[in-house]
């Protein structure tokens, strides 16, 4: 099946579909958050810092980095924020912006194999994103949507994700390097939202043979309760062939997900890292509690 | 898409593809319960009828009355099993036993359309429980093995169920009245077993056009935490078409995974179902506090 290998300085990991899960750590972002925002724009990278360490603390083994705030220096603090995450964290980066400029200084400032997030169908998307992608020998996020905007339509959105990986090409950029967004619409708005996914995954897998990404949490917004939500959703994606998501691993709830979907995939090996997590002598004392009880429940 | 009715006295089920996921409720079953065992034995049934009120409220719409007990009179304690559930809650019942005079007992105490659990595709299997269903006018659940065994391969799983599929119609009982199991082994022990389901799920809905259940408890035995294995093992078997499933409604994990399942499905209409259960007004406070130390954080 197709490996898409990311790298830092020093570390390489592989986005694959017999792999375990990829998650991307989605909270260096200052959309929404404008603490964060302010501090980015007066070049304070505390927090930056810390929810770098965090999040690959959590189970990240990828950060999306964004510095996507209006009006302010987005190039020049995108590749600052890449700098301050590299120097404390060893995982691969995703550099996120849908300014073309900015991308292209984060990845000046980044050392490895980036992932650039994102391209899409647009015809000027693809002239100014891919030439980047493939001078940085870097990988790629590919959102399908098109001139024609998203189409609810799953095979419609097929098309599209085809039309983006055959331009790679044109590009030198190869299939494995392009890791497709099937696109998430909150379900709330959206009732089809999630099946589309799960077709659209299936496809991309068996069909494409191309890897996959998402922004996850979208499928939850406007609903109580979000990682409830979130939590079956990335379980119900995985098992349709979903090989990573751009996701918050400092939720409990998503974090065990993906570590019981990597169970139920086969790829944690043994169930070795399930075991390891819930083995520690305090849980193992709550499973005996909770035997007795049992016991006596008869 | 296929609808399989079940009934009682005075309430009707769906089990369907576009349909809420069907609980059905395990509980009621000595197997691995000493208590009860030794209760249901000695003619005290006050804990069949507290696991019967207990799952039902839980959000059961089925229950498994089983009454497998070594060497005590079987068919007579199904059958005051099933009278005594019946009298306290209104939902169909699935009459579960390996005992096809157990199972003839039980139908016959039972006043509705039952789901009977179950048959398999060996030969004598085949010949002394369809006629039983036929002559009830009850639906079945299909195991997916014959005298080979189980097999590993979805696909050999997948012609036995057509073959159960093909058998039921020379009785006389329909497709629709045919709920396949595709069997649920250990992933522990099967490393392909997460697998597997989806695979034969997704053709079982698509190709044969029968509706699906499966033990989902099966799938993280011998694990640590097993409601986490199985909150994710539900979500990811029902995103690949899983229409009910024999599991434990009291745990709250299965119960959320559920009802999330439904929401990404779009079985929930509006998702209504899933909001006015986390729009409690305590619930409402949780998350107010939430959202404040998210602002404080942000």
């Amino acid at each position: 099946m197709t490996d898409t290998l990311l790298s830092s300085a020093t570390r390489e990991v592989t986005i694959g579909h017999d792999r375990p899960f990829v998650v991307i750590g989605e909270r260096i972002n200052p959309t929404g958050r404008k603490a964060l925002a302010a501090e980015m724009v007066a070049g304070d990278y505390d927090r930056v810092v810390a929810d770098a360490l965090a999040q690959v603390e959590a189970g990240a083994t990828v950060l999306d980095v964004n510095a996507g705030i209006p009006l302010a220096d987005e190039p020049a603090i995108l590749a600052e924020a890449v700098r301050r995450v590299q120097a404390v964290v060893d995982v691969p980066l995703s550099i996120d912006s849908s300014v073309v400029a900015a991308l292209e200084s984060g990845l000046a400032a980044y050392d490895g194999k980036a992932l650039v997030n994102s391209v899409t169908g647009e015809e000027d998307r693809l002239e100014s994103v891919l030439p980047l992608v493939a001078r940085h020998g870097a990988a790629v996020v590919a959102i399908t949507n098109d001139e024609n905007g998203i189409d609810e339509d799953p095979d419609v959105r097929f098309e599209v994700a085809r039309r983006i990986v055959q331009r790679a090409a044109d590009h030198g950029i190869a299939a494995a390097d392009v890791v497709v967004d099937p696109l998430v619409m909150p379900i709330g708005a959206v009732a089809t939202a999630g099946r589309q996914v799960v077709t659209l995954v299936r496809r991309l897998r068996d069909e494409l043979g191309v890897n996959t990404t998402c922004g996850a949490s979208n499928i939850a917004f406007g609903l109580p309760h979000r990682p409830g939500i979130n939590a079956a959703f990335l379980a119900m994606s995985i098992g349709a062939g979903l090989s990573s998501a751009i996701t918050n691993p400092l939720e409990a709830q998503v974090r065990e997900a993906v570590m019981a979907a990597d169970v139920l995939t086969g790829n944690d090996a043994h169930c070795a890292r399930w075991i390891a997590q819930h083995r520690s002598p305090e849980d193992a004392a709550v499973r005996r509690g909770g035997r007795r009880r049992a016991a006596r429940a008869g």
